[in-house]
């Protein structure tokens, strides 16, 4: 488990950047372009005489309009850079077994000749679960830059694809990477994973600052608090354009700090002594991680894993020196019958209800491994996503029938968010006081409140731009205004197929039949006659009281007669008994099976 | 509207209850049936030596392990009661192209000629949806009892499904009706619909209280609060079994009074002055209606009212008195080309996001009497239900897309429960005390949280059962056990047909094809051999790259040459053909889909 990946790694030659000079920040920034006024203060250059420069130009290509898929690129002349590439799960309603969702990166893969990199923000799937589908179609030496437990996630996914030899490079906080004309400095931030970066990012019209997902968290796990004081310098030093996410914009107030869940979690600890613990939480959330083994330790339990991904990332957050078990305290959950059920804790995948998790088997009986009883006291500590209550509150409703305690975020303070509230964004907009603002990551609902907060704040409504997919913002040093369109849009991953919504017709079969189901007719047409009886079959169709198959052939049957052979055209034929079934079915049930009828010439 | 409904409804002649005096009520119940011990208190009796009797049976037909559907028969000896009669409207995702769930009530029609009255305690879906499908089985002459709201909603429903002669018996809050051995007492209760009632029922083993859906509001828009004078005599008297929904069971304190919605509004009103307004509200709840045709008065705006349940239910509350609107404030929403913004408000459905409502229309840019713009305001009053968040964050953003401004529940405090929490919950256990307590309405994990609420305030955990659809609680006067399962589930209504979830292949075809697609074979057997080509179709299916449709055929025809046509048997050919397709699929793409394969005989 992740020993190819030492290799795969390089570390990453930056500059730490000087904190405090701004001087020797242009100095330095003025090795590939002139300095003049490329990190000049933007509100300055509004009222002189700036010179006309080509416009940076950003792409949107995922996580705008919606949540999930984040993909954004910034295009300079022939440089592109791509932040984030992440996948979204869909919900059955809508797009039936499909199993994820990535962008359409047709213009990417068309100009992947000017993409100079990709930068992930952090390791969570919306972020850079599409990973495989881009690096496959962009050239082998386009390099990936992350903090560490993002790339280790990250090449868990190019290794499960196959994807070979992509150039992976480590970045930490603070660091300053040079991609074509763009300068790309990673800045920390706090958020329900570790190694969550913002990005300031250097164009040659001027300092573009993308949020990453973030919240403030004053007193983190571990770690360091998002760093204010560099984000304050780079808002002195003058912030063209700040894109920001805004997933919990409808939230008044703060965001709580990880550490509130640790002392819920103490007080579950000491009530449950002498129960089986088992806790189900996002295998991602290393400080979450963190806090239980603490607790596990001070409360002398063992600690059995359960669930492939939360083998995975314990084994890379414990190489890379994110999580700190100390040596016994881990234990196989096959060994665990010596011990007393108050000596065991189980931390367990599948705080979502996912069908194939730990957690969801061990809930259905259908787990040989843990087997749950009264004396267990399950805690989930993850708040269910948009979409996946139904599937977690089934997991709780399984739980609780088996007899155990169960303990989930309807009751106890057993999860914080890992984004910011308003209070927290008014004080990212106030220190970064730029000139532009585009609000990213969130349903239109979310874009329009955030660039409401910004007016508030007191930017003009002019200088804010709500993007939709496919838009591309044209930035200079003193405009901000929608360009042409690219070409994006959504990919359905299903299976090993790929699909695309807007160009296939799959999709709308699928609800068509899900909705009403199929009905078929095979029919035998000799020279200029239909020869005997067709054969009709019914899957996922509901008839009307009294409706009977002879009925549906005398429908069939009818069609038959009324079609015109000496036309010569079979095609028609089939046409013609559709049409009729069509009715026939709307009439008499309101209902509109997919019919498929084939025509055999024999 | 309602013209037919007023010769349907006959007053029922029922008893009004002295109050204050026990032996009196004592008295009057002995017109049906020996005095002596039938309304003591049950806690005596415990120890007394109690006379053995024959157990009321109590049926769960839906609404336990599940929210929706609510059903509960009662049985002793001859004589059937029925409480409530609910649908569920089912997720897409586990009951493709269902339109609606109602209780399977084989175990009534089987039992029709005992069934004395259907009681229906308020007028919402979940509690009265599934009174056509219940009517049509049972005796014509069976009557249903309800306030007078609740009627008129019935009454509708009734005439939709063209179901007649129904004897509808108009009750009010104090009023008894005697049922075979039963009487039932209708109490006043609060809750998000105008005459809701708890039913005290007698039996011959003792009191049942059974809460319908309630909360307690002490400052109600009309009409009174929750009759607790009534429920703490009762209390008194003694209560063998408490039956109470469980729906707010996980909140802790108080829901708060519909009143507080009322000065949200009147903030939102005086903000809004000069801007359009559209408020979309569930229809049933004539109390919130009240409250926003108050404040269009006291503003000085019109009302338009859209969609039509809305009509409906104003019309229907209009008449009974429920709803009081003064002369000249109601206004045709096409006749509002002549008032300012600011002299208008809309009132409209499709608080849930519902796909053909007048709101989702609007936002959709799809409803030709209202254009949306940018001097609208439109207030959503509602809660998203469960499972319904998808739908209405869609209107949510399309308005905004629109420039208009939306108000809605994470943002103001626009709407309140209609369903008591913990604290409430807990005033009614005390008021009752009662001696047995079934918590009903709610999942498993509501029904649960609910018994160990009726345990932390002193119940004993052998008083208390949690029921599951089909289970039959006996309740004796010192006992309640689990009798024989009866049959119970689900039907599902799908357009005019009407499926059996269990017995049928339907949603199993419908699922498996929303998932994978269908993928359909014609073949023409002539004698020993396959003549000509297969016709093969595939819709909803995707496919690897490089699969192709010769692919496809040789794999067909590699099947039909391994089939033994010496056999005869036709049936078998299409196995062998399916199966090798499925094989197929799953080598090539892990997919699944529906295989038809159709054999002409010619």
């Amino acid at each position: 488990m992740g020993t190819a990946f030492d290799v795969a790694i390089e570390p990453v030659k930056t500059e730490k950047k000087p904190r405090r000079n701004q001087k020797t920040e242009q100095t330095f920034s003025a090795a590939t372009e002139p300095p003049k006024k490329r990190i000049s203060h933007p509100r300055n250059v509004e009222t002189g005489k700036a010179k006309r420069k080509k416009p940076v130009k950003i792409l949107f290509l995922g996580g705008v309009g919606e949540i999930g898929k984040n993909m954004t690129a910034i295009e300079y002349g022939n440089d592109i850079i791509v932040v984030d590439a992440g996948l979204t799960f869909p919900n059955g309603e809508d797009m039936p077994g499909v199993d994820s969702v990535v962008p359409d990166i047709t213009y990417l893969a068309q100009n992947k000749d000017k993409i100079r990199g990709v930068l992930l923000t952090h390791g969570h799937e919306d972020h850079i679960g599409g990973i495989p589908y881009l690096m496959k179609e962009l050239n082998p030496d386009t390099p990936i830059y992350a903090t560490k437990l993002t790339l280790m996630l990250t090449d868990n996914k190019l290794q499960e694809r196959h994807i070979q030899n992509v150039s992976q490079r480590v970045v930490e906080p603070g660091d300053t990477v040079r991609l074509g004309v763009f300068e790309v400095e990673f800045i920390n931030v706090n958020h329900s994973i570790s190694g969550a970066c913002a990005l300031a990012i250097r164009t040659p019209n001027g300092l573009i600052y993308h949020s990453g997902d973030f919240k403030i968290d004053l007193t983190p796990v571990a770690g360091s608090p998002i760093d204010f004081k560099r984000i304050a310098e780079l808002g002195k030093e003058g912030v063209l354009l700040y894109m920001s996410e805004s997933t919990n914009i409808e939230r008044a107030g703060y965001t709580m700090s990880e550490t509130v869940v640790g002392t819920t979690l103490d007080h579950l600890f000491s009530e449950n002594v002498n129960r089986r613990l088992i806790i189900a939480t996002f295998a991602s959330n290393v400080h979450r991680l963190q806090q239980i083994i603490d607790l596990a330790v001070k409360y002398r339990r063992k600690v059995a894993l359960s669930g492939r991904s939360m083998f995975k990332v314990v084994d890379a957050a414990v190489k890379i020196g994110e999580l700190k078990i100390p040596e016994g305290v881990l234990i196989d959950v096959e060994k665990t019958k010596n011990l007393f059920d108050g000596e065991l804790l189980i931390v367990s995948t599948g705080s979502q209800g996912e069908p194939m998790s730990a957690l969801t088997r061990m809930a259905a009986g259908d787990f040989n491994k843990v087997t749950i009883g009264e004396n267990d006291t399950i805690i989930i500590s993850a708040n269910p996503i948009p979409g996946n209550e139904k599937m977690i509150y089934r997991v709780i409703n399984n739980l609780y029938k088996k007899g155990a305690r169960v303990v989930y975020e309807s009751l106890e303070k057993i999860h914080v968010s890992g984004h910011a509230c308003q209070e927290e964004h008014k004080i990212l907009h106030s220190l970064l006081n730029p000139k532009f603002f585009i609000p990213v990551h969130g349903e239109y609902r979310h874009l329009k409140r955030h660039a409401q907060l910004a007016e508030a704040l007191g930017m003009p409504e002019r200088n804010i731009l709500i993007p939709e997919i496919g838009n591309c913002a044209e930035l200079t040093d003193n405009a901000l205004k929608l360009g042409e369109n690219i070409q994006a849009g959504t990919r359905l991953i299903d299976g090993e197929g790929v699909e695309d919504y807007g160009t296939s017709e799959v999709m709308k079969d699928r609800l068509k039949m899900s909705a009403d189901g199929v009905f078929t007719v095979a029919l035998a047409a000799a020279g200029n006659y239909v020869i005997n009886d067709p054969v009709i079959e019914a899957h996922g169709c509901v008839f009307a009281e009294g409706e009977t198959e002879t009925e549906l052939r005398a429908v069939v049957k009818r069609a038959v007669e009324s079609y015109d052979y000496e036309s010569g055209n079979k095609a028609e034929l089939s046409v013609v008994v559709r049409k009729a079934l069509k009715n026939y079915f709307y009439k008499k049930t309101k209902q509109a099976p997919l019919i498929v009828v084939s025509v055999l010439d024999v």
